[in-house]
């Protein structure tokens, strides 16, 4: 399942742009630019939308890396615009695009670490379901959230996208 | 990987505990019942904490038993107070902790239909990465966030729990 999950992340990871949009919308009709929606946070001491966005396409990024050998591209945390941040998104789902399901043939017995673990490791299948999983919505849902609660119009459609539903 | 899915979604109720003892601890110092969170919402036309605790547990619950066939407990959406959604969440912990493996064999191939979705259906693959898991994941990070929000002393770590980590 991990490429399916992976081309998940990449959908959701396209709905941001639907998100922006309506928050380009929202800030023209209020009069402000959309680029001051980079800093806004929910709490003081928590991480504000840039910075949410950048984790969780890092997460998305890293996570395909990790779990197939593939070099990811390199980011340098430096968008100060909602277009820059559009151009980080486009360019992890560019890296996603890349794979095939083969990719992750080994996923799961790989051995992950990462520089905060301090030299412990968790096998690919764990890394994938108890970290990299649950990090990946809980900044997605962050980005979401910050934009619902100034006043975005997004809804959980837009959250989710079209679903492969079936005709009976 | 659904088993290792649903065990993982049984890891991430477990720790709202933690959140829900942190509200209590925050509650109490600020001079305020815990309860008082319930109403709690980051948008006016957003659903509220309570609304999301309940929704989380159910698509939990809802997707164990499309994709096993085996009924889920029944919640009537009465909670008022903190130790009434614990015992939501609890109870939903216990019905996740009856499956093994072997309940989820057919998940992938089952037809997956709601009322919303006017006759129409998903297979139990896509059912379960495209809806299940992101509905999860976003009602759980509002539940966090409400919180967090709110001033409820929780990190990152809270949000994961203890991870599988492999001392070299």
């Amino acid at each position: 399942m991990y490429f399916e999950i992976f081309r998940q992340m990449r959908k959701q990871l396209a709905q941001t742009e639907v998100w922006f949009d309506a928050a380009v919308t929202a800030a023209e009709a209020r009069g402000f630019k959309a680029d001051a929606f980079l800093d806004c946070r929910l709490a003081p001491d928590q991480f504000s939308f840039a910075r949410q966005v950048q984790i969780v396409c890092d997460t998305a990024k890293q996570a395909a890396s990790r779990l197939s050998g593939v070099d990811a591209p390199v980011h340098a945390d430096t968008e100060t615009t909602l277009d820059e941040l559009r151009n980080r998104v486009r360019a992890v789902i560019a890296y996603l695009d890349r794979f095939t399901a083969k990719d992750f043939t080994e996923a799961a017995t790989r051995s992950i670490t990462q520089p905060r673990w301090e030299g412990k490791t968790m096998s690919g299948a764990d890394y994938f379901v108890e970290h990299a999983m649950p990090n990946f919505y809980f900044h997605l849902s962050h980005v979401y959230a910050l934009l619902r609660s100034n006043g975005v119009r997004v809804g959980k459609r837009d959250y989710l996208g079209a679903l492969s539903l079936r005709s009976p």
